[in-house]
């Protein structure tokens, strides 16, 4: 008996029969004696659907009414749900972000949560209903609609289970757990049944699709613990994601994976003097652009070269402001490169064995992959190749660290009631 | 300069050229100089497959549910809209039910307004913003989304028309503005160029169905001037909808109009005693079905009958009410009879002519047409016809009060800016 926050995708919401079969996976967690919040998407390529109508009346959409628009999405799913839930016969109601009180920032298009009332939840939860929230979106303190932008539902989820001190989230997904690689590139590789938030959030951050890295995150802050589990196998409990203090035995290397969707630029000839690298990336932040991995190397010649990544979708805007303060910083060249793939191993038990680095750049090595930047942390490696190369390496590195018989990992204490 | 709501239909808004097509007749009332407030219903069949959708999740989708799913279509209307003026190159803002603050009963898929919130809408006004509202929803004061039924979005034009003390309420359709008749059925039929709300009303109640009731009522009560005109044809004036004080010539007759909708109820053999009536219409009222012409009888031998017409509807809600009352009232038997038109002559100067009723039934008897019920009002005179006579009849009156060469009427005194 507890509270569980389930999430389904817009795949497994997409027709009416689908909307059953969530129907029946609510009702089994609601047999089990649990109170339960569902959390949904828009129903299957809806959202899609919004954006090429808005592109039929504008090229440009304005950011308010985008969210106006697509907001509605999770709104039809969120009542036909809790119709499907109503004709099974248990109790059932609809909540919009609005009416929950998911309150985000002022922000259209990718607002942070803030804050999520409870007082509704609690209330309808106490009359013994199961409750559905659309997924996505928020509203800002003065009603204004925003939605949370990509990996939004799943942070809808865990923000309110994190609220309401739920037992667990689980979120529904194609897919039976979270892999150490994608097993698209890998067909041996085998399911993690536990992971840490830390490692999770570095195997998301690197584009392992699973979960994105804000709900990890989210559900790291609040201790939340996470299932990533198949919405089409109900009896499969999926992966378990926990924080790192709960596990007792973790690998080195916890997974590999590659992500294509960054380029790289390269300010080059800049005066070695202070304050130019926070310029560039004050400038950026300013305007809302992560920048992720970021290197600064002096040359001979006494001038400094930065070279930083940020999503390719970024990469006009960010051309753009660097033109801007171009001058400011005495660049005399911004060099953009867009054939790359960031590869990176993860793993929480890294920073106790050494050599791993050593290992990856050998393995990479001795498939002919050239390395063309690289970065550490605490617990991941990344190393930028070229993007032909993406996915031999990942190939070389599970290799390399006995991903494809991982055995399970063994979680110690009292875990919450899973 | 003034404050001028419009209101387009779904028809007018079905695709993204459309509504480009109502954004250009937006500017046009701003480029006027006037502050705009534009309701919109949800784009063409898009209400219809909502309400597939539902039926396809359950039979019996619960009024709440349905309302939460349906109002996502004037949203998407809504942002879209202000997507296309913004594009134009104006300011505009788009607002759900709730933002406005429509604030309505707490009844789903009917509700009424009772109470419009003016602080954003004259914030927005006040900042050059042309204001997008969807029509046919609102919110109850718990934050509950509701829709308002039949005629909707007109209402909720006129409503806001009202709390905004506007100039001018102007509803879009597809047709040049109110006819005398169908001109589906008496093709030479005159545009009206002004006319009453009171007959506006009787003629909307009886089946013209350019404008709903409610909304020509709302008009009544806050004195909005209201004009129906055509979406297709900007510099047609349509026709203007004012009080009766206003107009200095009324012709006896200004329309005649059928409705279909109804079914008729007959109870038999009720004993004559006081409280039968008020017991049958006391039990329908208490479950919203509207009950229109009511007839009482006193036979030969005692007994008295019932007869009255409700919409088709409502039928079988108002045999189950009355089977629960049957005994109470100790009727007989309960006859209905489907086969069934309202034919109505509606008209403000009938009051002031002897033998408008006369000639009504003169000039149906005249074609063989059977009355079965007769119901009066001081400007509306109703025959209930069988089915298949409607058509008949309407062609019949229309000759009889010369309406197929209609003069226009005159205004007196002051209009408003029109």
């Amino acid at each position: 008996m507890g509270i569980i926050v389930q999430k389904f995708g817009g795949t497994s919401v997409a027709d009416p029969q689908k909307i059953h079969n969530v129907a029946n996976a609510v009702i089994k967690e609601k047999k089990n004696g649990n109170d339960v919040i569902v959390v949904v998407s828009a129903m299957g390529h809806t959202t899609d659907y919004l954006i090429k109508l808005a592109k039929e009346v504008t090229q440009n959409p304005d950011s308010r009414e985008m969210d106006m628009l697509l907001s509605t999405g999770e709104q039809v799913s969120i009542a036909l749900l809790a119709m499907a839930i109503q004709q099974h016969g248990y109790k059932a109601i609809s909540m919009n972000g609005q009416q929950v009180g998911i309150i985000t920032e002022n922000i259209h298009s990718k607002a942070r949560i803030v804050d999520i009332k409870t007082d509704k939840l609690n209330k309808y939860l106490k009359e013994e209903n199961i409750i559905v929230v659309a997924g996505f979106q928020g509203v800002t303190p003065d009603g204004e609609i925003t939605t949370l932008g990509r990996g939004g539902s799943d942070t809808s989820a865990v923000a309110i289970a994190a609220a309401l001190k739920a037992d667990r989230c689980d979120i529904y997904t194609d897919v039976e757990g979270v892999y150490a690689t994608d097993p698209r590139i890998v067909p041996n590789i085998k399911k993690t049944d536990v992971i840490s938030y830390e490692e999770m959030l570095e195997l998301a951050r690197v584009g392992a699709n699973v979960l994105h890295p804000r709900s990890v995150e989210t559900a790291k802050q609040f201790n939340v613990p996470l299932r990533v589990r198949s919405s089409f196998n109900l009896d499969n409990l999926g992966t378990l994601i926990i924080g790192v203090e709960n596990m007792e035995i973790y690998k080195p290397v916890a997974g590999v994976a590659a992500d294509s969707s960054q380029v790289r630029i390269l300010l080059s000839g800049l005066p070695d003097q202070p304050g130019t690298a926070a310029k560039v990336f004050g400038a950026l932040a300013k305007n809302h652009i992560s920048v992720d991995m970021i290197i600064q190397s002096l040359a001979l010649n006494g001038t400094n070269s930065i070279a930083f990544t940020v999503d390719a979708d970024d990469l006009n805007n960010t051309v753009n402001i660097l033109n801007q303060v171009k001058n400011e910083i005495n660049t005399n060249e911004i060099l953009i490169d867009k054939n790359i793939a960031k590869v990176s191993i993860v793993g929480a038990g890294m920073v106790d064995r050494p050599g791993i680095a050593a290992d990856m750049f050998r393995a990479l090595a001795e498939n002919n992959i050239n390395i063309k930047m690289i970065s550490t942390s605490e617990i991941k490696i990344s190393c930028l190749v070229e993007k032909e190369n993406a996915n031999s390496a990942i190939k070389a590195l599970c290799k390399e660290f006995g991903l494809e018989s991982t055995e399970t990992a063994v979680v110690k204490g009292d875990l919450p009631n899973l």
